[in-house]
């Protein structure tokens, strides 16, 4: 039921309508937007953005609601939050149609000048699936980092609060005066902080012990909002970067995802009601129906070990070991592994720590590496070539 | 299953946005908006418009799904449509928040002269409660004119077939050159040949016998289609004209609906399985748990089926005749009594003729008698004075 939530975010937003464009359009005049004086928040050009962004979450929260309705297959739904990007991407692809990103010096002096026009490199429709990917990575993201109480909703409230910290240097420390620069971050801060309420509010029903589950209407609407904001403030990258603990548990997972190791149906740590404390759940290679582990990845599998990455269970047999269980890659099993057994709460938080940590670290090296890698910090330098 | 032609047309006109707006914004340039020239199917400052329309849509949709779903109490239900309606209402808000509407001349020179200017009357906020009341009658008044195989899809294609014609006498006769009359029916052209599209093509499964139930989700949908249609088009009037059959039929059902008449679970006409044809359903007023009739209500009924427009069935008892039997208060079983026991595919056709002749007919006598009401006939006179 993250869908109360989803829908409660979206009427608030449309209220903010009036709030945010009122004072260009108040006097009754379609022209206003002609006129170049800062006097509302946004002028009425952005309206238009505003509501295609409005337009995708939705679609997203009705494409959601029918995947938890109807159980689309995995291999679907993985695209359905490209179907919703569309009108975004349409009414960008109006508006703007500027398709260049920023590339590190180091590798533009390596490319050939023709592609290359100040330190940027002119995607074209290439732009177009670079927006389509990030739209369909952050649901999705989101969606596979899931399945013990509270942290669908944590870690989306980490990233949330990280977003707003960059916004705010932005607003803060580096728009100097630039209208635009400030006007892209704020519009990004006014679909975050409602974004924010709704979620705490929803995290303390879907805190341990849980009296909501969120299901997978939440997954891709949380997922959207993050697209949304990246894509329409141009700041997709930087997105990324607060979504590294997905990607390494994306990559953690992989061989099991892949194939590589067998993967069972579900890998969520183990609930002892004896205790009450989660246990690492494993992966069995021994016994009827069980596939062994390739011989091949024994080094593999002790070198992990002993890095403290992975959890074996090994019997002697003969002369040599073979191992008969190991942890399920992911990276909840994996905090389990460095703390020992714990609350389901508890392991939350640690991992939103971890998360929040990640993040922090990486919106410092953001705003201290970048300016070397590209040239220029590119804080609103980069934005007034898109106005 | 009205939700899946319902997406369906939502995606399609999510991919006619550059078609219909891209010539304005073609450039890379924000501020091409700013020429006056021609270029496209629209400015773009009508896309914001156009978005807040299909963010109505989308919202009506959402919410008719949750009805669907969750059955939602009737007293509740019936003000859904209002807050679909909102995002729409704000844009026309920032964009035009011009609300007058003309009113005829000879009430007009009853009326002190301060509250009047040019034949019409400035409502201020009642005008958003006008235009609320529009978006809440519409979807309502699809839904009340319902039940039997192919007609809820039916009825909105008389009343699609309707506005286009009147839309196609403003592109063709009316216009006159004008270009902002042209523009605001053609933006009206471009939402109802799709969804022309998407009925005809749902009738033809809807249509008896029938593969496809459509659901609250179709009613609500295609209700809003026209509200949507009507309000940002600025011809809610005209819009009502097409609605009279429904109209109609509210007002012949009134006594039942408000208690006057008893009224049982279900109006539909019965079944009657040995011929295939429909028979009048029945209102009963002796037996067990009925409530036998008003006495004072005899004069009139006896008087309603002289005139054709009610079925009874009398016992006699004693001396004098009471009524056992009324046929239900819904145009449906008014058609049965006038054409006799019916197949299903021909009542529901007999209907729809007899819905577009209506229409046919106040379309005909709007634009003769306007002119005399009005003063002059409003087809682009009126848009004038909005843009």
């Amino acid at each position: 039921m993250g869908l109360i939530p989803a829908i409660t975010y979206l009427f608030l937003m449309f209220t903010f309508i009036p709030f945010m464009f009122l004072k260009y359009g108040g006097d009754n005049s379609t022209e206003t937007h002609n006129s170049n004086g800062f006097k509302g928040l946004f002028p009425n050009s952005k309206l238009s953005t505003y509501l295609s962004c409005l337009l995708s979450l939705e679609s997203m929260i009705l494409l959601g609601l029918l995947d938890d309705l109807f159980d689309i297959r995995w291999r679907h739904k993985f695209f359905l939050p490209s179907i919703a990007s569309i009108p975004m991407l349409i009414v960008y692809y109006i508006h703007f149609n500027k398709t260049s990103v920023l590339i590190p010096r180091f590798v533009a002096k390596r490319l050939p000048d023709y592609i290359i026009s100040e330190n940027s490199i002119n995607l074209g429709w290439l732009y177009y699936v670079y927006m389509g990917s990030v739209s369909i990575f952050c649901p999705n993201s989101v969606n596979i980092l899931a399945g013990i109480n509270g942290l669908e909703v944590g870690q989306t409230i980490v990233i949330t609060v990280l977003l707003l910290m960059n916004d705010f240097y932005y607003l803060v420390v580096g728009a100097g005066g630039n209208v635009d620069a400030y006007s892209i971050h704020m519009f990004s801060v006014c679909f975050l902080i409602p974004f924010l309420g709704i979620s705490t509010s929803l995290l303390k029903y879907n805190w341990f012990p849980s009296k909501v589950f969120v299901g997978d209407t939440w997954c891709y609407f949380s997922g959207m909002v993050f697209a949304v904001v990246g894509i329409s403030g141009h700041f997709a990258k930087t997105l990324m970067l607060f979504f590294i603990p997905q990607i390494i548990n994306f990559i953690y997972s992989a061989p099991q995802l892949f194939g590589i190791i067998d993967c069972p149906r579900h890998r969520l740590p183990k609930f002892n009601k004896d205790d009450g404390l989660l246990y690492n759940s494993y992966t069995e290679y021994e016994g009827e129906g069980n596939k062994p582990l390739n011989l091949k990845l024994y080094p593999i599998m002790n070198f992990l070990e002993k890095l403290k990455l992975i959890s074996l269970v090994k019997k002697q047999k003969g002369d040599k070991e073979i191992i008969i269980k190991s942890s399920n890659l992911t990276i909840i099993n994996l905090t389990i592994i460095w703390t020992g057994p714990i609350r389901e709460d508890k392991l939350c938080l640690t991992i939103m720590i971890l998360q929040f940590a990640v993040g922090l670290t990486m919106l410092i090296l953001r705003h201290s590496l970048a300016p070397m890698l590209f040239g220029f910090d590119n804080s609103w330098t980069m934005l007034n070539r898109f106005y």
